[in-house]
């Protein structure tokens, strides 16, 4: 990190939350693929089409337990003239040596045991008498009861065609088909596919790294008393919430003290291990808006094109944002108002998308919504900006929650919508449709 | 975990999936609750009503850069005729020390930072010549030009009512109000509030500790090379996956063989770092069916109710089920099917709710939707069994994915809905709505 000229941005230019948004995702880039254990990679996307090495079943086996048999041998068996044959033993899952079944025997057959040789189908065990000479019974004796496996004879009930009860090799998935197609996104059941077809590990995006600070002299930790002046620190907590509920590995550095040298040398520590770092607060006009000074200056010398650039953004709340990437290897740095509703609304709008694309995600947006706007009054917006208000969203109406002002946490913290109140807008009447952006 | 007589449930009995679940609801019990850093309990139902143990904000302070004044030194200010009023210093946010602003005095103010005595209201440094003695200016120059603090004039532009660009003590929450009610989820809006509001920790149902183990002598560990008769275990990572999906932190223990004797000590062994335990395979009626034979025998003398019982239920796929509990502790347990389509509709049916009741959330189960069904020909369901086909859901129609086979993991895999087909209907046309269950 060296400090150079600063950004030759128009101060007094307006920027529209889409145009920012866009600068963003033209950014920032997926980050590059490593192979993980597959409970590592839960959530990830794929990056490779995984082809079935083999088939799945990889061989043919028992859909039930019972007895696998000659069809022959069972043909025309009644529940008045069974077919009795001669048990030659047990076939387990898992089995490797397998009995060879022959005209007029049986062998016992477990769920997901391979179809011995010799063997056309399974007649499951509750059309038979068990091997027991018993009438037809519903469950097996348990196989330490017959040490050697199962012998005697068994009865059979009921006729059974070729292959009935039989799960086929490669009925699942066939050698070398494609499993998963790059793009997946591994959740249980892709988890499951993976695993059955035989991979320990698969190559995907890994989760990013993000790390969050926030800044402010009157910030205090939480569960500590507060002295004159003094605030407690809820951004840092919130955004590292918010990173992991998008899918990073998020690390909270805290409070950062408004002082350009400590600042600087705190985010250089954390380039280490970010993907994406993220700053609340210090980014507006003031004469104590340390973030701004630290990082408007930054600009690597070998790096061309690094260094954080800050803006006024037509909307609200979120007015100021700064955005760029820092240090030799470019991370991303996303600098957010400081005001607890506009750092967490800059977030599901800016952050979170970056954080998405960065897992390589196709869809990186919150979902959205059209809903009845359900008020005792007409809200008020200011022309020009795109206003962002806290509601409350249910069966297609939507209701704010508290006013419009940016440090009303309480009001955030019972919201699960935003409500979308476009640029050229100033007000808008109670039963108007509204656009929502559902959180969550 | 010592043997005792087997549960007497009659064992031809068959059981619906709801009394099933019903009975499973009502043995499993909300987790005890502890105290928890507030980033600890991300996710976690908070059990206590959070009352706000002072203001929120603390104190009045500014929603703008600018400057403290009082109301009758700007009134009738204009641009033509600005009030000038002399700089006394600058009051940053946290700041503890506040000047006095006397009768004609202005002091330079930071977004957040408290309105010092003697200030009724606050100028935007917009609506200023920013204390330079220029025009109307839109940013202040940095606090590290006036080492002693802001200093000289400041001309005002425009009147300001009072309280103006002030937001009030108490405003977001008042001392003594509840802050958020027991039952809360805490996501990272809630986080924020318990954060702004000093709290430290907070007390909330931990995340449930669930240990998955599938059973079978047949299960190879992916990765590995299969042998004859050998499948890669899937279950052990699916369920892992998915007992976090919903909440837990999840251990899987993989595969055990096929051993009375092993599997009970694994259970045993296990059963420290368990709040449920979950095993796949070795319910139904076969001779191998080793998880039946070693729990239904389980029973602790000194804690009578212990014990799992094994039942057959009116579904497809998962018709065999065992549930109970398990050591001095009466951990719960839940044996589910091997089939890994089996296994993972179960989870979803019992195994999902259970840890959302561990968890003390108010709703436990997966949302439910109405949908077409767009099929080629009817669907066909065995009658009294409650089926489960795996369906791609979308824009309100349902499209089964794959066949009813219980090892079908490539078609589990695309899906994204459970499409129900009721005990009491045996086909359904295409064209016909049916009942959803979206798999989030």
């Amino acid at each position: 990190m060296s400090t150079a000229a600063p950004r030759t941005a128009d101060q007094d230019r307006i920027w529209s939350v889409d145009e920012h948004l866009q600068d963003i995702l033209a950014t920032v880039r997926p980050l590059e693929p490593i192979e993980l254990q597959l409970l590592d990679a839960q959530g990830c996307v794929l990056v490779e089409d995984v082809l079935a090495p083999g088939s799945l079943p990889p061989f043919d086996n028992s859909s039930m337990d019972g007895y696998a048999v000659r069809v022959v041998d069972v043909a025309g068996a009644s529940e008045e003239f069974p077919a009795v044959l001669e048990v030659i033993g047990d076939v387990a899952a898992g089995q490797a040596d397998l009995l060879h079944v022959g005209p007029g025997q049986a062998a016992r057959i477990m769920t997901g045991a391979p179809l011995p040789p010799g063997a056309e189908t399974v007649v499951p065990v509750e059309w038979t008498d068990g091997g027991l000479g018993e009438g037809p019974v519903s469950r097996m004796r348990a196989a330490g009861l017959y040490p050697g496996g199962a012998g005697g004879q068994v009865r059979v009930h009921r006729p059974a065609e070729a292959r009935a009860h039989v799960r086929a090799k490669g009925s699942d998935v066939r050698a070398g088909e494609c499993a998963l197609e790059a793009g997946t996104v591994l959740g249980p059941s892709q988890i499951a596919l993976l695993a059955a077809i035989g991979r320990g590990t698969v190559r995907v995006r890994p989760r990013p790294r993000v790390v969050v600070m926030s800044t402010g002299s009157e910030l205090v930790q939480p569960g500590e008393q507060l002295g004159s002046g003094q605030i407690h620190d809820s951004n840092s907590f919130a955004l590292t919430a918010a990173a992991r509920d998008a899918g990073a590995i998020a690390y909270r550095v805290g409070a950062v003290v408004d002082d350009v040298d400590i600042l600087r040398s705190t985010i250089e520590d954390q380039l280490v291990r970010a993907d994406l770092m993220v700053t609340t607060g210090g980014v507006s006009v003031g004469a104590y808006d340390v973030v701004k000074e630290a990082l408007s200056h930054v600009d690597d010398e070998d790096e061309p094109g690094s260094g954080i650039e800050f803006r006024k953004l037509a909307m609200q709340p979120g007015k100021p944002q700064g955005f760029g990437s820092i240090g030799a290897d470019h991370i991303p740095l996303l600098a957010l108002p400081g005001n607890p509703v506009s750092s967490y609304v800059s977030f599901e709008l800016f952050v979170r998308p970056a954080i998405r694309t960065l897992m390589g995600l196709a869809d990186v947006h919150r979902p959205t919504t059209r809903a009845t706007l359900a008020a005792d009054k007409a809200l008020t917006s200011p022309a020009g900006r795109r206003q962002f208000l806290r509601g409350s969203h249910a069966d297609g109406t939507v209701r704010p929650v508290g006013g419009s002002g940016s440090h009303l946490v309480a009001a955030l913290a019972h919201a699960d919508a935003l409500i979308v109140v476009p640029e050229d807008v100033t007000s808008v009447e109670p039963g108007t449709e509204v656009e929502v952006v559902l959180l969550g």
